[in-house]
């Protein structure tokens, strides 16, 4: 049965996040941790958290939500919001806006669109916007800062850089060299590739929890703003664009998916992370390490449907109080 | 200036779609006319209508807004609505709800992925749905409860199908041939192929006006219920993941740019026209015949950009209320 | 070991074609037969025969060498041959001639080729050989044309169209229809696409039986020239150049092996059917209806790679007589 | 008129080489000097080199042939020699043999064909052949082993490597970087991707005369043998298959028509040579620097043809004496 679409009350909040992490405690199929680093492979499959950050400050969380995980690709929404910050539009001359319609770690597409990646998102774009990053920084500045705004962001300076995932990420990390590479010959990398790819491997190791990690996400829901200190991230219209970045693009070629089963703004990365945003209402993360086809967390996807579900936060759900 | 949040008054609306008509009407850049068939390309180029329909029914109008124009690929939506009414998620045996990031008639995709179509709203996508919808009917049967079904969702029986456009469609449209014969040879169509295209032709064909078409929407916006008769066309889930998909995949490769600039669920024609989509909120159509390298209307989104920053009608917009 | 280079005798020939014939019938493994059509399907996979015309007339045979089989592909060789006659070097501005460098009825190509396909020997490339060849005449007429023209090549009037092929390949020739229609969307097919297939099924299913095939060759290992009636039929140019074609993109993506182990110009068909050619000395046809993954006879590459190594044939082999 | 196939004396090939070199020198459409790195762009475009070694040794020299450049891929040649002299028929799991059929520094291919390359004589295989041949050496042994060979070959010992070139093609390789990571995250490079680089770059930046090329290609005509030391460089199938291998692979995307025109065993480089092959009769040297749009040296070309058609030494051509 599908939920009405009345918002639930914060104890009911409280209420669904548990039996959430409840029902995928049991879950036999949790698809399969990513293997092409030790550091992740050695994660646990059974690792379940989830935290609900809800516009008022309140926070919900549920099973393993205070232990870091490498938070890999969800780290390219925080690298998009340093470097638009930096350079504003002008990123968009560099990178596109659009779905990749392919793995993401496609270099076919590279080549037929002249070097340009199809958006922020995938390991081309991310990487572009690291070498946009270094424009004016040495990699050592741009990894201390993308620190120092993340734990800003969450309000917690324990979150810290997994440097064994760096390192292992440096050593195999040949398919990135080939993207970077790659678009150095069209002129779209300027910094010399090592350091490029140097701040990307940093920037992938970050290590949170589903707690830092919606915490961290709140100015995503929130307008731009940082909910408690009141001051701005971005501005209201560039936090809707990350937002719609997020919902066409953050799930590799899984998008389509996840937008038609969520309905969320989200980002995923490989160590089995979610970053979701439910605009004005909540930030949530939710984490298992074991991936479905689409290297996206396969229980984290499924946490979040019946989350959406329970709530009716899908973003293509007749708005609350809209209707009356 | 970007504007608050607020939700704007009946009244307000009612201006702003009158002022966005009129800033329309003086712009010089207006993309350039469909000219692959006759009738399409004799269409001028300084047409352009608006239509809004509220929640509880009021409709704001403007331009050439009762002028009836061949609403092309928007018919999409309609079939695919249609189709998951007679099969349900069978459909997603045979068609994908993935963006194709790439152009949208390229049938490159189709070989590395074996006859299965990226999403309904490519052609070949609509064009397997076609093919699924004649699985228990005739082309004619099918293309008379299409016409039932959209006269019936705006609840006007003067809409009718262009037979000048069907037959020019039928006489030039050798890719889509292609398409059709090549997912044939992957068994993925199994009417005869001309069957199958002759209905396709027929639904492109359909002329609607901007009223005719925000009316035939309505449903989307309202949890899968006409808001007048208050009958369910679809589950509320349904509406919402039809929503869903229009987001992701609605505007061929420009689907991404058009969540950023406008961030609400659309489907574009190359006749020119838009159905834009506001959950809980509004059913949107907007008319203008000139094209943007990506097949969409240029004033068609400049009019829904607009539309959208005047009202804080994004679905990445915190919702109303919500955060008080 | 390795034959030296000297010219075997005309005895030699005889007995190098009786022993690889018998070395082909005890093999255990002879690939698949092609089996999209029941008429293909139902030749028996043990089938395998073998014939050697000699520039001055001699014909060895061995084996099946009288069945006539499906010539399929290689009637793309006549094709071309009677087209470049009818219209000479016009032909290249509507295809090309370079390897294809994938599955020979790929259709990615055509689209980053703009409807331009790589050479005439693949099908899309012989469809518009058809299509030019019906600039003048009707189906019927370019059949009839065709089939009086590989009748007087071989010297042999019983050669016919099995109707039974043409009709099967009509039915189920989806990939190729859809081929025809994607060109006629880039302008590159002027007829009606059924009259321009119809021709071509009827092109591929000529019946021929090897020693008919190395009889219809023998053009193209004599300048041009039909030894018996000394008539031209070609120039020695052009002559030269179909070898050319054949031995860079003869045999679909398996062309370059084909070069490495055989290195002579060849053409093969999905029949099972082999036409070789070794230039001033032999026109060579050989046939077994298993195929290798790349859809040529596994056996017939096998017979001619012993009959070059044993007779020194390659094309690559230092000239006769030419270092003394 | 087109020439009978007699075989010229040998006065007559010093005639003919004249004449060429005279025509040529006043040829208005060069192509283009690549300029990708400044010590190719620098090259005069009015430069024009050729040699010819006949079997009997003599050589028919014109025009600048003996000023050294850049041998470039011509060099691809002389290290699929020695990395088959080293592992022999292995070689063949990590290259394929098949025409590319498309640029020569694609990346698509890799991705579909999962990092092995289509062939060594494109960028990506040449690069896996330096690295076979540094299973058991250093770049520096490698490096110095191909200068021996090359030298032994044409046996002139002032044949060196250009350094210039060299750091050049190192400094702006990023697609050859591209190429080496991306086939390392296949797995199919095996040692330290700057140590591959660097060995590939230093064979590019051979510098030899017309000449001295002419003088290397010689085992290549007489059934691998050196025909002045008579010692055997590779066994006679090897030279055959190698011949084949440059015939169907030798000129890019350029290679299906440079068979057609001219139709000998050849390959070219971006520094404007070409070396070709005619098995039993000659080994031939061309140089202009400019080139056409596939990266094929214009006049190079254009010399060839004219020069197959006065001696008539295609290998399509019948057989000299073979008719009588």
């Amino acid at each position: 049965m599908e939920m009405s679409a009345m918002d639930p009350g914060r104890n009911d909040i409280g209420r669904i996040v548990a039996e959430i992490a409840e029902e995928m405690r049991g879950h036999a199929h949790r698809g399969k941790v990513a293997d092409y680093i030790p550091p992740l492979a050695c994660v646990p499959v059974e690792k379940f958290g989830l935290a609900v950050v809800m516009a008022d400050g309140t926070v919900h969380c549920a099973g393993d939500c205070d232990e870091p995980f490498s938070i890999q690709s969800i780290s390219k929404v925080f690298a998009l919001t340093l470097v638009l910050g930096a350079v504003g539009d002008q990123l968009w001359k560099r990178v596109g806006r659009e779905p990749s319609g392919s793995a993401f770690n496609s270099i076919v597409q590279l080549e037929t669109e002249h070097g340009i990646p199809r958006n922020p998102f995938i390991n081309a774009g991310a990487i572009v916007v690291c070498d946009v990053l270094l424009g004016g920084l040495q990699p050592r500045e741009a990894i201390g800062q993308m620190l120092r705004f993340v734990r800003e962001l969450a309000g917690d300076d324990t979150i810290a850089i997994d440097e064994t995932v760096a390192r292992a990420e440096q050593e195999t990390g040949f398919r990135n060299m080939a993207l970077a590479n790659y678009m150095r010959a069209f002129g779209n990398i300027h910094a010399p590739v090592d350091l490029v790819l140097g701040t990307y491997f940093h920037f992938c190791a970050l290590a949170m929890s589903c707690r830092q990690l919606a915490l961290a996400g709140r100015f995503l829901m929130a307008d731009g703003r940082n909910p408690v200190s009141g001051f701005s991230v971005v501005t209201p219209r560039r936090a809707r664009r990350i937002n719609a970045l997020m919902m066409s693009c953050g799930h590799y070629d899984n998008s389509g998916d996840f937008a038609y089963r969520i309905g969320l703004p989200g980002k995923s990365g490989v160590g089995g992370g979610i970053l979701a945003v439910v605009p004005g209402i909540a930030s949530i993360a939710v984490w298992s390490p074991g991936l479905n086809r689409s290297g996206n967390s396969h229980l984290g996807q499924l946490a979040l449907e019946r989350l959406v579900q329970k709530t009716g936060w899908s973003v293509f759900e007749p708005r609350v109080g809209s209707q009356a």
